[in-house]
């Protein structure tokens, strides 16, 4: 948490790899230890590293469930925080469609619940999109001078 | 470019550190190469690379350019796919705000010309912002089945 810049605060929890995976796999409803391997084809005590790193970054919660017969076992449900991880992994795969394309078109695209096609964009606090070429990053107070 | 995972093609430029913050600088102004390394306090044959990759993969464009007396150089400019980035940062940025916060507050906002308060947000066809809630992500034919 000690460096200033917010975007490198974020990759320090979803630039590794499987860490990422995990996410994009929690954001398409995956819960259990098994269904993450099975899908992400990841060896168990990496995907144990990576939901732990998740869990404390707050973005996975931890929840004991019991199968009939079982011992007691965890599912990882998305935080809140982790839920708005859907506009970062969202610009990610827009910007990657859109100029780094896949031979086959996209594998996965963004609507809403009614089905209209969505997109990842500035809008304001009237929720009204704002055009790129008006959008300007600006420095702070907290912005760190020069050594 | 063979991954069917467009955030994983993204990354691929994105992800390594150094080029992530020369698109950072870029996006806020900087184009030469005396600029960036004196921002960023990297080694000139790191920044070269990194700027060679940027340049291979589209984001930046290189332009020559002449002071009085000396020798042509290179300015760096974002191109149109670079420009688009604006919208994968400002996402990571608020995201690492809002949870991952700095001790001191953020240290860049985002604003429009008019200077009114920005998010980035998913929107439909119309422009209008659609609440995270009712944001789906629907794979497509394209998306690879296990083998």
């Amino acid at each position: 948490m000690e460096t200033p810049c917010s975007i490198a605060r974020t990759l320090e929890v979803l630039g590794e790899r499987w860490t990422f995976l995990v996410v994009r796999e929690a954001l398409a409803g995956t819960t259990r230890f098994a269904d993450f391997r099975a899908t992400l084809g990841v060896a168990p005590d990496i995907l144990t590293s990576r939901l732990n790193t998740l869990v404390e970054a707050g973005v996975l919660e931890r929840r004991p469930y019991q199968e009939e017969g079982r011992r007691t076992r965890h599912e990882y449900h998305l935080t809140a925080a982790g839920g708005d991880l859907r506009v970062v992994l969202g610009a990610l795969q827009q910007w990657g469609d859109e100029h780094r394309p896949y031979l086959k078109g996209p594998t996965v695209v963004r609507r809403s619940s009614d089905d209209r096609p969505l997109h990842v964009a500035y809008v304001d606090d009237e929720g009204r999109e704002v055009p790129l070429s008006e959008v300007r990053f600006v420095r702070t107070a907290a912005y760190p001078t020069p050594a």
